[in-house]
């Protein structure tokens, strides 16, 4: 039997066979998401201004802990608004990881700055902050408690964590690192709304975090993300920013700021809202799946499904397997078999520092990042394979 | 009688009276607005992926004429992304009217632009084609079949006409300046989908141009916006870029440009193919309500309800009047005086030259622009006062 036969046989176990394709995350709808949408229509508040917005940007506040929420178009919008309100200017460096999704990189482009990559570690897929710390004692100087790369002569203005797949990544080591070089975190939660770091939910560990709901998320508005805070008046400039900065008269349009038109619609907020009030349902849904793969998994020789860190609790958002080293030319016909299977499968992203707008960008030794980029394959992941 | 008090009577010939407050522009929902979100919601396809936006995408390219249409989030993205494909890099001047939205000014900011603030006319409220000439005859100097400004040294890369409130700019006028200074035209319809110049609709005369579906607009997306254009490779470099970049792959996630994450979500889509759909109800019905408009204001003095120019069709996207000069110390009580009669009226936005983060732009004389901000007040104009 091949790697590829023994991996589809351990996804039968699990899943559906013959409802046609399995994507590898569907959304689900089990609430009130048409009767909020209907309402929007019948009551005409569709757009920017709607109960549907407030009441969803509480309950993302609630739910994660955080101080304030503001409501935006996408993860990329509440990256890029993330960077801003951490003090992100054109001409800095950011430090993202190679592993991600390309809009991290490209939200830290729209400001002006330059992405600086670094390695991944094997047990979370997020930035290996001993690695980190290595490649940051060789190079980062901090003078007026600011970090500055003393080989470009560029500030280092914020460390971008990334949650990969919701898996929560090594905060306290990257808190330190932070600390040590004077670099402050935002992070990059698009991944990981209902995932949780030693209790507290990813996205409230930095001065400021994005977060995703697009269509293949945990949960989704459509279009949709958000920026978390615990910072008061920085919530209160990300909204006010978000909403093209307009002072607030009874009829003068007076706007003080260059504003951004980011601010989430009515409608797309109704559809956030009954996805919050089944997010409990949904986690615990993709949490019986990724353990029915655990167990399915267990005795595949050459391949791991990936757990939750320890203290850690992931949203699954998107299961995954990763191939032994010594497996990585099993890849792509495993991506066939499955695919072939009518089973959603997919690798990593391409990283960062391949991609040819940011391949001269600086960047650590990036190892592990390019082992991982051929061993990880994402599995059929939705809340609807088991239900909710 | 004063002014305010014949204004507000003229709009009670017009205008229901005891429904509560009447706002500016309220959407109407009047097809299958409902039906195509439902079915969004019931087979799943909110988000980026759905018919609904290839259909949307259609429709626009049908109505308008444009060879190609391209949905995204709002009207601003619409005009960034225009810009771009427009030519328009950092460090160069772009020619943008005094009298517009703030957006037209944060869309040239956003790719690194410096806003360059003309005056408007006071038949169309669009800038002053003859005035530009002027203006830029002692500025201009045209060097490889490039414009530049010879007091900044920059490069003037676009004019952008703004159809403010529906009403098609002078585009003769423009499009002759445009050649007669190698600036190309990219044009912001933001506000004038339903609106014709000589027969061809706003935003077909330039390289490209933008679109907004806002929820004040004349149609609504909820919050959405498109970029029109006639250049297919274009067209299709917009839908590319708008859509992160991605290269087409069974699997692979590789990009090979700093994209944006722009696209129109399917539920939003799906309401713009329902609005759409009763497009021409609509804008009979607002240009009913306009016509009794013209007849009731006949005969206020000191006050004129602002018509097509001639060869034109305005969507009369807002309808709107304007004091005659002598009466600006009269704006702010007839704004007073509609607004507690519970008709929602509205001045001019600031003009762009006042913003404190635009002050320092460069800029024509804006005499008509200030002029015209102390006399034009919007009056309610949506479809529903009549209905459709």
């Amino acid at each position: 039997m091949s790697l590829a036969n023994n991996i589809l046989d351990a996804m039968k176990t699990v899943l559906p066979q013959g409802g046609g394709f399995l994507p590898l995350h569907e959304p689900v709808f089990p609430g009130n998401e048409l009767a909020y949408t209907k309402e929007c229509i019948e009551t005409t508040f569709v757009s920017s201004v709607g109960k549907f917005v407030d009441r969803f940007e509480e309950m993302l506040a609630d739910y994660t802990g955080a101080k304030r929420a503001v409501a935006v178009t996408n993860g990329t919008a509440a990256l890029h608004m993330a960077l801003m309100l951490g003090g992100v200017k054109a001409g800095d460096e950011v430090i993202i990881p190679g592993l991600t999704f390309v809009a991290t990189a490209n939200a830290v482009a729209y400001t002006g700055a330059i992405p600086h990559i670094v390695d991944s570690e094997e047990t979370t897929l997020g930035i290996d902050a001993d690695k980190l710390d290595a490649h940051l004692s060789t190079l980062a100087e901090i003078r007026d408690s600011e970090c500055f790369n003393k080989e470009t002569g560029r500030r280092i203005s914020a460390l971008v964590p990334m949650h990969v797949f919701g898996i929560p990544s090594d905060i306290d080591g990257l808190l330190a690192v932070c600390e040590k070089y004077s670099i402050p975190m935002v992070e990059d939660a698009a991944e990981a709304i209902g995932s949780f770091y030693k209790g507290k939910h990813c996205g409230r560990f930095g001065k400021v975090a994005s977060l995703s709901f697009n269509g293949n998320k945990t949960i989704t508005t459509g279009g949709g993300g958000a920026i978390l805070t615990d910072d008061e008046e920085l919530g209160a400039l990300c909204k006010y920013l978000t909403t093209t900065a307009k002072v607030p008269h009874k009829w003068e349009y007076f706007h003080d700021m260059v504003g951004y038109n980011y601010r989430m619609p009515n409608i797309n907020a109704a559809l956030g809202c009954a996805q919050m009030e089944k997010l409990d349902e949904i986690l615990l849904s993709k949490r019986k799946l990724a353990e029915k793969y655990v167990e399915a998994f267990a005795n595949v020789e050459g391949v791991r499904f990936l757990k939750d860190p320890e203290q850690c609790s992931s949203n699954y958002w998107f299961c995954t397997i990763i191939l032994e080293k010594g497996f990585e030319a099993e890849r792509d016909s495993i991506l066939e078999a499955t695919n072939g299977a009518a089973y959603m499968t997919r690798p990593l992203w391409t990283a960062m520092h391949r991609l040819p707008m940011y391949e001269n960008c600086p960047k650590s030794d990036m190892n592990v990042a390019e082992s991982l980029e051929k061993r990880v394959i994402n599995i059929p992941s939705g809340a609807g394979i088991i239900g909710v």
